[in-house]
């Protein structure tokens, strides 16, 4: 018996999510499948967390414990072989049984890219949400730097979310300019039910000068989701990286 | 009645190719139901030239004859409101009766993508070939300089290829380098079938030192397709550009 972590990318368009789901194709269906075709076993993957439908990812890591006799490390080569284009694993490897994919997790990296482009990009829309709107970044920056710290997040997440417990902490939050548009970074301790879309959502309506910087703090307290803005839509969404140390994450800082 | 001269992109990877087939899904069949649909008129499209299935288009131009009283630079609005997501327009505009999209094109930009990370990207699998080889660039380029100029290019057409006059000028072949790979950029008066990804196929041979630049004279002189290397798959390959006068061309190599 051997526990093994994978590392995985996904292009999340043509999957309904990562959470695995009767007659759906899933990310985590997906994987089991796979897995279960190649050692005889019922595998179970765990992952660091849910993604939604068309949400995608770069650097998503989960687990699965097998007695199969194939080398951990050989995993991520054997199941690239095997699955479909728009899934692939970028490493694998032996972890400790005390490893778990998501109560090991320290932090992840989100980025959420838009494409401000009057004419949708045909070769980036699958990643990119397209904004129209010529943001200005400089209140968005300053937006960011106000969600940098301990808060109750209940405001930026579904009112769906079922969690009792809001309190996230953001480490950092970037506002990147590139060619197509911009892209926006987050960096947290975990994040609530759509978190990440309504933050976005949120230093949008500021680019746009439709909601102020100053509104921040007010939204922060209210701890009622009708303050801040809305939810974009998943396509511009990607989990970049998932850390299980505060070092590795003070690495990527740099 | 007027002629309508439209630029347009796709996202060739769930196309059958450019050409109306029938019960297939073409660039050419869409824009046309979404044409006589508009206009209530039956419309017919004619491209700059046909790309194959799987392969992409930044600035594919097309042209067709209308009665319908919309005004002609309207049609990309309308277009890119009707059109799936993977086919846009970018611009339309009213031509002259004597523009044909084919018979007018002085000259044609394709880009060939190539990915030669040791794992495909997700992020860009449809829109690169994945060679996972560290391709030297130095004989690349200088086997493309080899290719400018006006040849008899039969070894570097397909085999199945009707046409009788195979003489073509390539103007500029450029190897570039990029984050995940390269891209091979090449510009023609016209290109013969196949003849993209035969030539970029021929140059990648070289870049793994499986072919040498000294044998391209003599690949040029065979006027036989077993004497290049072999043909790249379509996800690579994307038209850029169709000019229309000289001067343009000479615009763009700035």
């Amino acid at each position: 018996m051997k526990k093994v972590r994978l590392v995985i990318a996904y292009d999340g368009t043509d999957f309904s999510g990562f959470q695995r789901q009767p007659e759906q194709r899933t990310i985590q269906g997906t994987l089991e499948e796979a897995l279960t075709a190649l050692t005889g076993e019922e595998v179970t993957i765990h992952g660091s967390g849910r993604t939604d439908a068309g949400v995608h990812a770069q650097g998503q890591v989960c687990h699965f414990t097998t007695t199969s006799p194939i080398p951990s490390e050989k995993y991520a080569y054997i199941l690239r072989r095997m699955l479909p284009r728009d899934l692939s694993v970028l490493s694998s490897s032996k972890v400790p049984f005390d490893f778990h994919a998501r109560k090991s997790a320290c932090w992840k990296t989100y980025r959420y890219q838009i494409d401000t482009q009057p004419i949708s990009n045909i070769f980036t829309r699958r990643f990119r949400t397209h904004i129209p709107y010529s943001l200005d970044l400089e209140p968005m920056r300053k937006a960011g730097e106000l969600l940098i710290g301990t808060f109750d997040f209940t405001s930026f997440c579904s009112a769906k979310t079922e969690v009792i417990d809001r309190v996230r902490t953001i480490y950092d939050c970037r506002v990147i300019k590139d060619e197509q548009g911009l892209y926006i970074e987050l960096t947290g301790n975990g994040f609530l039910y759509n978190m990440v879309r309504i933050i976005t959502g949120t230093l949008v309506e500021i680019g746009k000068h439709h909601r102020s910087v100053e509104e921040i703090p007010q939204m922060i307290q209210a701890h009622d989701r009708t303050f801040a803005g809305p939810t974009l839509p998943p396509e511009g969404l990607v989990l970049m990286r998932v850390g299980y140390t505060p070092w590795e994450r003070e690495d990527s800082m740099i």
